[in-house]
């Protein structure tokens, strides 16, 4: 399934869809087509209300799938959401997890590079969300120096603590894109990376959720950003320093991961901090945040005082 | 005010409480007796509900004193539980915002010391948040350095972005106890200090929330923390840093706080790990974290596979 978080202008509440093709239906009006009840309208509710939900929804979308050719809204007239729009926590960030991303890093910064042994994780504020379209504010007073950072996010289906790395994939939903919007000065400045990640407007996410079933190996799945049009990002999953089920395990390690909780993968190189010069990003630049398998993700810089 | 959160073994629902001498007396029960309507149940709704909601929620309790006198139940008799006991994000944390503790951290790691120029800040995960008598468990698989750190807890009453220093304390709601218990190990291992300060149970906190009003100056309060009855650290808020009205500054700075956010202001000196030689917690310690005007929490160390 490829889960959206959509409104209307007719109907301006975010409510849980499946994009078939280019339209968007809303599955709630799938549900009362086949007679269905008791269908979250929340694709939070959906994902706490566990697999057995799960399958029963997909299955009621299959069933429906020849009825549905019409219906819905076409994807352009709809509004995009974040596909969970307030996160049941911070979201969880995995910082140099690629080596080309490690390296350009450690360059910048004049440092030897050193791999990291372990996972290095930070957060996000849910407050710093946006959905796949929004506008990213340049909080003009805050920061200088506004970065782009493409990203895989993991959406956490089953709860667990002390995950093993075997069973990890099984405890995961679906996944989205992440861009880990980053005020560069901020990260350096505040000793941790906390508050350079986590402006409000920092965190666009979507366009859509695709179930892990669908997705296939996350594994190897291109990642590319395009600022302007521009490539400056292009990057495979498969050059994870830490693949997911190592992440899951090594984070679920004495804490306990609920659903609906979001973890963003890490970055490949060409950001813009450690190119030569350093490229920040400027009001009304666009970026394209693609992961393949999933979508693309659209973004203008607006600045903000 | 004085707000507790509090259940019964005759109703284990937790729900929202005042403190009046050695008594906790129902909310809704001091609503009912005044015929008073649409109380919230919950401290986080009643923070949301916004300040003519406290005010009238403060008079209601104020005009019934009298008859409150045996009502309710001895302090003896509830289930504390955290005063918020899902916060809707992570906990702020502030690091090194005592000189005595940024010096004794930079002893014990051998580095110059070099106080911070601007607030650091990271976050604890909302799972880690336990009521101030529950035991905090030692996940012994993932850490040997179970450490204290005792901190004065500021809870955000009124959103804002960009606070200023002169308005920050407006924002506020009340102060309570943090222990910022953290995996010393884990937090040098992983470069960030998220993953050591996020394990199950690492975060105490409790055990009221003292409104604004009540608890007076916050930058005039003993702060200490006994193991096993013996004094570790005893600092003074007049001793941070970065003071609250600089800290709600420098944090809203681009960043949206919201109403029942938790602020855990940073900690004096004393910790185990900066000892000589170093002191960690090991299975049956009891940490009692004290600040003055709110009062002590008391938290036994339970290993954990």
């Amino acid at each position: 399934m490829r889960y959206v978080t959509f409104s209307t202008t007719g109907d301006p509440t975010p409510r849980l869809g499946v994009a078939l093709g280019d339209r968007v239906i809303d599955l709630q009006i799938v549900a009362s087509a086949v007679g269905a009840e008791g269908l979250p309208s929340a694709l939070l509710d959906l994902i706490r209300s566990g697999p057995a939900a799960w399958r029963r929804t997909a299955d009621m979308v299959d069933r429906s799938r020849s009825r549905l050719g019409g219906a819905g809204f076409p994807v352009r007239e709809i509004r995009w959401h974040p596909p969970i729009p307030r996160l049941p926590k911070n979201v969880f960030c995995v910082g140099r997890n690629f080596v080309g991303h490690a390296a350009e890093g450690a360059r910048a910064r004049g440092v030897a590079l050193k791999l990291p042994q372990v996972p290095m994780y930070f957060t996000k504020a849910p407050t710093a969300v946006v959905g796949p379209y929004d506008d990213v504010p340049w909080h003009r007073s805050a920061t200088q120096q506004v970065d782009w950072e493409a990203e895989l996010g993991v959406v956490i289906g089953l709860a667990g603590c002390n995950i093993r790395r075997e069973a990890a994939l099984e405890h995961v939903f679906g996944y989205t894109i992440v861009n880990d919007v980053t005020a560069r000065d901020l990260q350096d400045l505040h000793g941790q990376f906390f508050k350079g990640k986590s402006l409000d407007g920092s965190c666009p996410v979507g366009p859509l959720v695709v179930t892990s079933d669908e997705f296939g190996d996350p594994h190897a799945k291109d990642i590319t950003l395009r600022v302007n049009g521009v490539v400056k990002q292009r990057g495979n999953t498969r050059d994870m320093i830490f693949r997911i089920d190592v992440l899951i395990e090594s984070l679920s390690h004495g804490l306990t991961l609920e659903p609906g909780d979001l973890i963003a993968t890490g970055t490949p190189d060409g950001v813009g901090f450690a190119r030569t010069p350093p490229e920040f990003l400027q009001e009304g630049d666009v970026m394209e945040t693609e992961v393949e398998g999933i979508g693309t993700m659209r973004n203008r810089i607006v600045a903000r005082d």
